[in-house]
């Protein structure tokens, strides 16, 4: 099931150019979350999702310019700081999440499809990075790999947006806008291997990554069972699994897509509205 | 008003030794944010807090084993890294929040005063910081310092407790239990300076911290404005506003407690359940 939600969130089961409305079959009063997370945080599961009969249900054709992030603000955004080979070669790394762990992404930082990335600075860099997302659907408390795809609701294209600065991962992945999620949640039963995907992520029409995920370091089971060893995960919290070599730089006016195959691709244009020069960032100095 | 949640999610009004229960008065149905966050998540303010009679709703005593913490899972839980100078002479740094930014912790490490701290590792050192800690009550998006005190809800005290090792701050402060918060909210309109504030933080019967927030580098108001640059700041969102000098380990079975002038005294006990050798945790190597 690929489900999607629209900005006046409603949750959508989309099949192909059609769409099924799911909100008020299920009952669903979505609140800031967005209807998925309404579903999950009520006791939601995916077995309850795949027991309904689409076929009994009105199809709408989909329109996508109502789609937003399937979950408006999950429960968190855990991030995986080097996960590729060729990104650790890249970025002239010796190290792994072994001895990085992961970092968190603010959830007020997702936006869906229908949205813009906006650069927070004149003067600074900032980088898109294309990557697998992974949507929690039950409840993981220090799980060991060989049980952690048991936890996965589905997977969707993301972008982790990096300002290249000093501060903590926290500050520059975190600014508002800089988590595209989307265009749906693939659900796990339709993914049989999450490490045999092909990533491609392009600025404008230049190819700008290209992997698979079978080149992750930790695949999506060990970065599951090394996320939950510290933290709980909880249903509706997402791990972005991080991202393989060709990062750059993105500019105003640009566009950004991310597509996996069988997820779908995921695209957002780039603004510098609201930009200002990094000095004149607020604080004592 | 003096804002607490139960172990069995009810929103209290503490009044001395005695507490008014109010969530069947504001009608909330909460979900796994408890009370406070599903009153705040549908639009209620700390006015309509305020304008509610308490005389006119039965008190009863007030039974401090049945207090959770006063938001059981906060939208997020941003963190300040070098906020007092002495904190910064302590730990050798030239640098502030303008340079390292904030951080974030996982809202899964959140725990009230009746659960226990649980070090994760046999053989790391793993720290308390005590803190003021801000609740947002009203939206906040790159507001001026001058305006930031109009979106805090309330203040209370917060255990920041860090593991002493090499990964990203967000995996050493987000390990389940690494964010006790408590014993309740004091709102804004009693607080009517939080850089007048003091704050101690014990270790067993050693005072190991002591400190006005008067000291603090970024104040409450800049350290908003800074947040609310990066990141939308939601109702229900926890600011940590950084730790004084003082900050030393915790063992097992001690008790850690953290008070500050008018707004409480919040108390964990520490255990090593559960903990494990540092080369045990879990990922390919």
């Amino acid at each position: 099931m690929k489900l999607a939600s629209t900005l006046d969130r409603r949750l959508l089961a989309v099949r192909g150019d059609h769409a099924v409305d799911l909100t008020d079959a299920l009952g669903l009063t979505p609140g800031p979350g967005g209807p998925l997370l309404a579903f999950l945080e009520r006791g939601g599961t995916l077995d309850g999702l795949l027991a309904i009969d689409l076929d009994a249900l009105p199809a709408q054709p989909l329109d996508p310019a109502r789609l937003a992030a399937p979950l408006a603000r999950p429960g968190k955004v855990v991030g995986a700081p080097v996960n590729y080979r060729d990104h650790q070669v890249e970025m002239a790394e010796q190290r792994t999440i072994a001895d990085y762990g992961v970092f968190l992404k603010a959830t007020s930082s997702v936006i869906g499809p229908n949205e813009h990335v906006r650069l927070p600075y004149t003067d600074v860099r900032t980088d898109h990075e294309g990557e697998l997302g992974v949507v929690i659907g039950r409840t993981a408390t220090r799980v060991p790999p060989e049980r952690a795809l048991d936890h996965v609701l589905g997977y969707a294209p993301v972008l982790d947006i990096t300002v290249r600065a000093g501060e903590d991962r926290s500050t520059r992945k975190s600014f508002d806008t800089f988590t595209p999620f989307g265009p749906w949640v693939t659900t796990a039963d339709e993914v049989p291997d999450p490490g045999a995907l092909e990533l491609r992520c392009w600025v404008d029409d230049e190819l700008r990554q290209h992997a698979s995920t079978t080149d992750l370091l930790y695949d999506v089971a060990e970065l599951i069972a090394y996320t939950s060893h510290v933290m709980t995960l909880h249903p509706g919290d997402v791990i972005a699994t991080g991202t393989p070599a060709g990062v750059g730089p993105i500019a105003a006016g640009q566009r950004v897509a991310v597509e996996i195959s069988g997820l779908g691709r995921l695209e957002v244009r780039v603004t510098d509205e609201g930009a200002i020069p990094y000095a004149e960032r607020p604080g004592p100095r």
